[in-house]
C-alpha cells in the first residue's frame, strides 16, 4: 500500500480507504486507485489482515440514537458514522427513540449499561429535559449531537449551516428573475427555522426586495403543502417562487401547482431542502439543498472518537457546521 | 394498563405498545388506545417504570449486518429489526458490509468479541465463501438471513413472497387490458430474480399470454432503463406493460416513456417492486409491489431472538416468508 500510495502521491489512509471502497474517497480517485492496484497484482490479503487485527479483547461501542431509521437524512447520517467508526476501529450500537422521550432515557440506561464508550444523539421531538444526557456526561462520557441540537445543556454538535443553505438558495431564486418567494417552514421556536428563515429573509433584502408576511406559512409536509397551496396561488398577486423546509413539502407544492396549469419552472419555481431520493423522482426533477448526512455523520463520530481517545479534551465543547450545497435542477430556470 | 386492556377487549402488551407508539400496532388502535388512556388519565410513569426495568447487568446484543444502510429498503428492515429487538429487551450493533465481502468477515468476527448473542445478515453481492457464518453457528451462536440468502449453508431466513408478489402484479395488468407485456430483472442467478420471473411467466401464460424472448431484460436501475428502453419502445410492436424488479428501474421507465410522447397509463402500463419514497414522489405515481420490509426485520429478529431464547431449537432451520402487497397507483390502468 505504501507503494501505491507513493507512486500516486496520496496518503496511505486514503489507498487503505480506496481498496475498502470507503465513500469518504471520491469515486474517481477510488477507480484511479483500485484500477492502479490491480494493474500492479496488488491484492489486501484478507486473512493476514484478519491474523494482524486479532484482538484479545473486545472493540469499544459507540451508542447512536436516532428519532426514524427510516428517514433518507437520519439513515444517510447514520452511515456516515458506521463508516467513520468502522475505519477507527469502533463497533456502533444504534436505536430509535421513535420521537419519544421515555424511550431515550431508557436507550441512553441501556447504554450505559452495555458499556457505551460515547453516545451521539438527535433528541426526540417531545424532549424538554436533559438529566439523562448530563448524567452521563457527567460520569465521563461524552455526548455528541446532530441535526436536532439539545438547547438545554452546552454540549458537542454537528450541525447544517442552514443559514447560508438558506440564503444561497433564496439568491438563485431572486437571480433567476423570481421576485415574490414563499417560506414554508417549521415553527420558528426550531433552531433550523430560525436560521434558514434569516437566510431567506437577508436574501431578500439584500437583493432590495420587502419581506411579506402573507408568504411566511407554517408547512413542513406534502399533505399540508397541497391543501394551503392552491389558496396562495389563487390570488392575483401570486407567489412566483418557493423555497420549502424539506423535499416532501416541496414536491407538494410542485404537483399542486402542476396541477392548478402553472408551467414549473416558467410560470412557479420551486426549492427544497435536503436531497434525498425523493429529489430526482419527481418531474421535473428539484432544485434543492443538499444537506449532506454523512457527513454531518462522519463528523459526529469524528469529535466523539476524538474525544473518548483524548486528542480533543473531554470537557471541551466542540461545534462543526457542515456546509450545505445547492443542487440545481428542474424547478427553477 | 391492564384495566385498559380489559376495557377494550385487547392484550396488555398492545395496550403497551400502543401508549409507546408502536408501528407494531395499528394507527387506528393506537389512537383509540391513547384517547382512551388520556381520558381516564393514566399515564405511564416513566420513573417508576425506569427503576422497576433496572438491571444489574448488560442487555444482550444482537449483531446486524446490512449491505448499505442508505437504501429505504434496508432501513425499513433495521427498523423492524430494530423495533422487535428492543420491545424484547434486546439493543442492536449494526455495521455495513459496503457489499464487500473482507468487510463481512471482518464485522463478524468483531460481532463475536463483542459477545453478539446471534447475527441478522443479508449478504455482500461477492460473497461466496460462508466460512464466516458457519464458524459462528457451529459455536452455537445463531445466524438468520435477510433478503439475500447465503446458499451455500442452509441457515434460518425471512424472504419476501417474490413469486406472489410478481404474479399479482403481472395479473393485475392482464386484467386491466395489457397482452405485451416486458420484464426488467436482475440476472437469473440470484433467487429472488428466479422466483419473480417465474411469477411473472405463469400469470402469461395463466392467461392464455406467451412469454416473448424479446421482452425479457437485464436491468435494475434508472440510468441502464432509460438506456435500453427506447429501443423496445421504438418498435412497431412494442409492450404495452413493464413489470420492474425495482422502482428505481420502473421510474426509469417511466419518465422514459413520457419523453418519448406515450401517455401512462393509457398507452403504457408500469409497475415497480419495493414501494419506497421514490413511489409516491414520481408523476403519475407508481404502482408497485410493497416488499414490507419492516415486517422483514420484525420477523428476523423474531427468529434470532427465539433461537437465543430456547423457543425455537437453536438447531432448528427456521424459514417464513412475508407476503407482499400490490399498491396499485397512477401508472397502471
Amino acid at each position: 500500500m505504501k507503494d501505491i500510495a507513493r507512486e500516486l502521491g496520496v496518503s496511505v489512509a486514503t489507498v487503505s480507504r480506496a481498496l475498502k471502497d470507503s465513500p469518504r474517497i471520491s469515486m474517481e480517485k477510488r477507480t484511479r486507485i483500485k484500477a492502479f492496484a490491480q494493474e500492479h497484482n496488488f491484492f489486501p490479503n484478507v486473512i493476514a489482515e484478519s491474523l494482524r487485527n486479532s484482538r484479545t479483547k473486545p472493540v469499544k461501542l459507540i451508542g447512536v440514537i436516532i428519532p426514524q431509521l427510516t428517514h433518507f437524512y437520519f439513515s444517510s447520517i447514520l452511515s456516515g458514522i458506521e463508516e467513520e467508526a468502522s475505519a477507527r476501529g469502533y463497533r456502533i450500537m444504534v436505536a430509535q427513540s421513535n420521537e419519544r422521550y421515555e424511550r431515550e432515557v431508557e436507550i441512553c440506561k441501556s447504554f450505559s449499561e452495555n458499556k457505551a464508550c460515547g453516545i451521539i444523539v438527535s433528541q426526540a421531538k417531545n424532549t424538554t429535559k436533559y438529566e439523562h444526557f448530563s448524567n452521563l456526561m457527567d460520569r465521563g462520557v461524552p455526548v455528541v449531537f446532530y441535526d436536532r441540537i439539545c438547547t438545554g445543556i452546552n454540549c458537542s454538535r454537528v450541525v447544517v449551516d442552514d443559514y447560508m443553505g438558506a440564503y444561497t438558495a433564496v439568491n438563485h431564486l431572486i437571480g433567476t428573475g423570481c421576485k415574490k418567494i414563499a417560506f414554508y417552514g417549521t415553527p420558528m421556536k426550531l433552531e433550523i427555522t430560525k436560521n434558514r428563515y434569516n437566510g431567506y429573509h437577508d436574501a431578500l433584502v439584500n437583493n432590495g426586495l420587502k419581506p411579506e408576511e402573507r408568504f411566511i406559512k407554517h408547512c413542513d409536509n406534502r399533505a399540508d403543502a397541497e391543501q394551503i397551496t392552491p389558496e396562495l396561488l389563487n390570488e392575483d398577486d401570486h407567489p412566483d417562487a418557493f423555497f420549502a423546509v424539506n423535499d416532501d413539502t416541496a414536491i407538494g407544492i410542485l404537483y399542486t401547482a402542476k396541477r392548478m396549469g402553472f408551467d414549473i419552472p416558467r410560470d412557479i419555481s420551486i426549492c427544497g431542502f435536503t436531497n434525498g431520493e425523493r429529489a430526482i423522482a419527481c418531474d421535473p426533477m428539484l432544485t434543492t439543498v443538499e444537506q449532506r448526512g454523512f457527513v454531518v455523520g462522519e463528523e459526529a463520530a469524528n469529535i466523539l472518537i476524538g474525544q473518548v481517545e483524548g486528542s480533543i479534551p473531554s470537557d471541551k465543547v466542540e461545534k462543526r457546521v457542515v456546509r450545505t450545497r445547492l443542487i440545481v435542477r428542474g424547478t427553477t430556470r
